[in-house]
């Protein structure tokens, strides 16, 4: 049993302690979870959240599944199925359930059909060894994000000017994925090497991941900012106050449309007409090559409570309703590059996101 | 003395109540303000709002400070002025304070100036007959404006097709007004034409006049609606779920540059994109010929804490900051027609509007 510490999450070997962002950035409470089920509520419930960050979450809910299944066939042996067989069944039951959790970042399901493919390789193996070399798959992913974003923050970096006022949305940091970010990532490296000024972070309704987390993690590495309703962002382009955007991603389809954080499709219609580069930052688990537009892309819709009130006080009045989608798809022609952790595509996306997929073949989603 | 009696106030007499906006849609509670200071911090405040109403706000502002002077002259005459003059200067003073309440929308300035000329025409008169012609002229404003918003109202249906959903921003409705609002005034008409299948309201931050007071409204109404954040608008209109916006004015310049409610450049932004319709609706009083364009708009900024909090519980971590402007102004190109009481203005704006004015010359702001 290995244990993994990062900000947003930590793994004791038998256990996943989440970081709950809902509290952030007032309180510091961890949920604990020790079955697939309780982890793919946390995901659902936006315990944990980030692109990057669901997907490294589900491979190890997939752990305790896995973990799960052991106990259960060393406490009574009287299923159908037999040892691996038996596992693989409780496995692809659990991969069900941490799928469906949200259904529009696909590092999410990517990371739990890479933890699938392990199982079928492995499940020969006797329970003790599967269960070592599961949770070893787990903690590569971690590691291959943490390796991913440094990659990003520097290709990331050097297509920024100096001294730029940059403009991002949603939280795209430690907080997001594993270690330094996408999109807060490239700034943050940027700051580093003395190119960023200052950062705008939209507030990012309905869930405020800007005014909590993204406000959170740029105070605790010093960089100046300050923090904007998501509609005021078009408006500062207009005065002049924007050098360029960068935002995460969700999904990218192989045309290289983008599914982010609701309010991204405005930021990037808004900086398509005052002539300001519009950046997305994502490691390559976010390509979709099988989709071939973002149109393909299932947009998830909340609870609409999450617009009608903050922290349980009702804002709007009794009998109002609200839409509630958690993301939308900015196409293609609105963005000006897409910097991943092989290198930065940039249009034609067809030809570019192909070209980086190919570079280390297998572990893309072509 | 009179007494008037409508949605977001009543006059008394002697004494203006508002209804706090700020505490709706859950409690309704009067402030009541027997001076023009008192009316001025109101306004300030945001216990009262929307451009027009905070014009006639003002107007009953000035009749306050007229009776008080009246009084003070009764009470004791040792000041250097007397009469008539000695009541003028202790209006300009009221007058300056008003005006400075806040700066963007121009009616709240025109109110007061119209009221300091009747004040100025009629300062021979005795002080009892001089109050009552004061009172008379704020009762006046209240009255052309109820008439204005159906005549807007009655313009700007025209304007729309069958079975549209139309996007409004912010509130404009008899929470801004005096009856049917601007916007939310042409979206009631509309309806009761039978032309309007529903509404996507933003929810408008960070005040919240959509989620709090429009969503109020046409609940009242019973219009269908549904609440959006403010970043999720652009989104829907790509869906092809917005067939027309409609939003209010706080000030706008003799080239038909409109400064409204921050987020309304994006909405025109987007609809220009998406070949939707972008009406404004405002009554004369909002037009500031005076002003080239909209660069000449003073933009408030108001205190951060509206943004880093929600009701006194703060939302961002200590030591963020926030900007917070409270309008922003969108590019006459983007504007597909302003309705006023007197006619529809259509592009070019600087006849147009011009010709407006004209038809009853002296009212307007040229």
């Amino acid at each position: 049993m290995a244990e993994v510490s990062a900000l947003a999450f930590k793994w004791t070997g038998d256990c996943l302690l989440l970081l709950d962002q809902r509290k952030l950035p007032h309180e510091e409470v961890w949920v604990s979870c020790k079955t697939a089920e309780e982890v793919a509520k946390a995901i659902s419930d936006m315990v944990t959240r980030g692109a990057p960050l669901i997907g490294i979450t589900a491979a190890f809910g997939m752990v305790l599944a896995a973990q799960q299944a052991k106990r259960k066939g060393a406490e009574c042996d009287v299923q159908g199925a037999e040892g691996g067989e038996a596992i693989l069944l409780k496995l692809e039951r659990a991969a069900q359930i941490l799928t469906s959790a949200r259904p529009t970042a696909v590092n999410l399901s990517w990371a739990v059909r890479r933890m699938m493919e392990v199982a079928r390789k492995n499940s020969h193996l006797p329970p003790d060894e599967f269960v070592a070399r599961f949770e070893e798959e787990a903690i590569s992913i971690y590691r291959e994000d943490c390796e991913a974003n440094r990659r990003i923050g520097e290709y990331g970096a050097e297509l920024l000017p100096q001294n730029c006022r940059i403009l991002t949305h949603c939280n795209t940091g430690a907080l997001a994925v594993s270690d330094l970010g996408t999109a807060l990532g490239v700034i943050k490296i940027a700051y580093r090497q003395g190119k960023v000024q200052f950062v705008w972070v939209d507030e990012t309704r309905p869930f405020l991941q800007g005014s909590r987390l993204t406000a959170w993690e740029l105070l605790k590495e010093g960089i100046p900012f300050k923090i904007i309703v998501d509609g005021a962002a078009p408006w500062l382009m207009r005065k002049g106050l924007v050098d360029a955007v960068i935002v995460g991603a969700d999904r990218i389809a192989r045309n290289g449309d983008v599914a982010n954080k609701i309010g991204t499709y405005m930021l990037a219609v808004a900086a398509k007409r005052h002539g300001i580069p519009f950046y997305v930052a994502a490691p390559t688990s976010t390509l979709d090559l099988s989709l071939p537009s973002g149109d393909h892309i299932p947009i998830e819709e909340r609870d609409e409570n999450e617009v009608l009130g903050w922290h349980g006080v009702k804002v709007a009045p009794e009998n109002a309703h609200a839409l509630n989608p958690a993301f939308d798809v900015t196409p293609a022609e609105l963005v000006t590059a897409i910097v991943t952790e092989r290198g930065v595509a940039f249009p034609p996306y067809d030809e570019s996101l192909e070209r980086l997929c190919e570079v280390r073949g297998a572990e893309c989603e072509v």
